[in-house]
């Protein structure tokens, strides 16, 4: 059998981690703030680091939370402000492990029908008039799983049915300043500051071990999650965030995404190649940046049959029902990753997925 | 006024934090495995140092989970296993962060009265035949706040009654390794593996900063916690326990137990001292490790009036209240932890509360 390309989760391409850099600001770190970050303490983050994104999002340091990933970050979200009565709104297909957070907080979880430029607003609505959600949980540039990214005026209208109703918009950002063609588009928070909750983290920029996930909110979302990070977890993992800080004061992470993109940038591009040859038609929509493109299989074609013949071929996929409230609306629904894929293994990747579809 | 002394939260003193040695292993673990604990993975914790612990105690890394912070372990295991309609039995007073995870469940939380010696386990029985709890939170050595240490008669009863009632016992032990005084005990689990999840964490005998928290358990209950583990927040914080498994293969941790036991165990007789000279009588049990003594207030006072009157000495006092599910039944109860404390500034400090008690 063929050596095995693994297309299954979202993962930065190990060599691209700046080791050197985060051995020299660990110790950095450790050797000017020892005492404060090996103890307990800073549970809304490392306090120089909450400045930092502060300044970075021009709002208050009261305005910023950080926590050990933004999905856990989410987590605390959902069990603060969903509980079984409540509805929470959610891009279907949505990225799996938000879809199992959403529901975990006992939440009636309604999938909203992606297209190309986002959600189908006809559909939001209609699901508003039956009772608006407490939470719509967002991923509106280059999203996961889909690629997609939401047009300006979706995000303004979403944004105006949040103050309308008054609901909060997780409005989850992680591949935003990974766009490799085309301009950015302003994110729902620019429209209603005070109904989003903008959460982004370093897992696709710099490093997901470290865990550095953060959220821009209202103060009073911030001091929500403050009580319960600390009912939780006391603080979150500070050496972590101080090995971050000192990097981020380097002022290495720009040049570190402009280097992700000439990486990543010809991947996205080589795997559209691939699938306009060997698979014409089947791209949902054309990716401008982030980790995924996700294609609809021909008609004829199934899960089922899909994973099957897979391992046959050397090839690991993720099951596209994952990403679905109703399963059975993903059976043709595939997400692919390409950061972690060199292009020649891309094409050969796809070359094995379009010989084992009917 | 006099400078502050602050007699609330049992933290290490930093001034014992290894830091030197620490930036080493930062180093050592980034340079040859930074493409590891950089990268998603690893929902059980960093597989080497799981390794580690599983040799520790002798058991399967299956039987190993490691998280940020053993309080979050608990948070996993209360939502796991607790939810309304169940009980879980506290010792009362207990851990205040562990009763509000503990109630967060939804769960009934029992409070057994604590004896110089552990539980009364004439209520623990009475409790029992109610209803047997899912689960019972026990901090069996130098137990916070009360610094008591559980006897092995009544650890073999506890753990009798958790095989022949099937409830899991927490018990929390980080204290255990920091005995001045006296013999160890054999902890609960060794009574009854199978029922016990016995959690501990590097926090009392390293640095709190790292987050460092474990538990032991059954396979079955270890696969729940990676499963929870996994969908809130992927995998812990990798580079922080990256960092400590490092620390650990050289072998520095037993050291470094035994000069906190140096720096520590003085610090209690200390605190005893004073305590006998100042307040005679109060003490509720004399410990023999741990981070806490404790006292019973004379009779006549009360917290309110307690901590009215300590501002103005330039005291900080952890309300006793706030330990008691029932907090009226704390109203004459002080935790007092003695490991960050110079002994001259605890007698100060001690010299002080005699001042303010009727």
């Amino acid at each position: 059998m063929a050596d095995l390309i693994n297309l299954t989760r979202g993962n930065p391409d190990p060599a691209a981690f700046p080791i050197q850099a985060l051995v020299r600001c660990s110790e950095e770190n450790l050797k000017r703030d020892g005492k404060v970050v090996l103890q307990y303490g800073h549970a809304p983050g490392y306090a120089p680091l909450r400045e930092w994104f502060a300044r970075q999002y021009a709002v208050k340091p009261a305005n910023i939370f950080m926590g050990n990933s933004s999905l856990e970050i989410l987590n605390f979200l959902t069990q603060i402000e969903l509980k079984p009565g409540t509805r929470a709104f959610v891009e279907s297909p949505s990225y799996d492990r938000a879809n199992t957070l959403l529901r975990r907080s006992g939440a009636e979880v309604v999938g909203i029908p992606m297209e190309a430029d986002g959600m189908n607003l006809a559909i939001f609505e209609k699901e508003l008039q039956k009772g608006p959600p407490a939470l719509a949980y967002v991923v509106a540039d280059f999203q996961n799983p889909m690629g997609t990214t939401t047009s300006e005026a979706k995000r303004k209208q979403v944004a105006a049915w949040a103050q309308q109703y008054g609901f909060w918009i997780a409005e989850d950002a992680p591949y935003r300043q990974l766009r490799y063609h085309g301009q950015a588009v302003p994110t729902i928070m620019s429209f209603a500051p005070d109904r989003v909750l903008h959460m982004s983290s370093l897992s696709k920029v710099l490093a997901p071990g470290v865990r550095m996930g953060y959220v821009v909110a209202p103060e009073a979302v911030v001091e929500k999650l403050v009580r319960y990070a600390l009912d939780t977890y006391i603080g979150p993992v500070l050496t972590a965030q101080g090995m971050v800080y000192e990097y981020l004061c380097t002022g290495a992470l720009e040049p570190n995404i402009e280097k992700l993109k000439k990486l990543y940038g010809p991947r996205l591009d080589g795997a559209l190649a691939s699938l306009d040859k060997y698979l014409p038609g089947t791209i949902i929509a054309r990716p401008e940046g982030g980790y995924f493109v996700s294609i609809t299989l021909p008609q004829g074609n199934s899960m089922d049959k899909l994973l099957a013949r897979a391992e046959g071929v050397g090839l690991k996929l993720s099951d596209g029902r994952g990403f679905y409230l109703t399963p059975a609306d993903g059976d043709r629904f595939l997400r692919i990753p390409f950061c972690q894929i060199a292009p020649d293994e891309m094409e050969e990747a796809i070359r094995r997925l379009a010989g084992i579809l009917d």
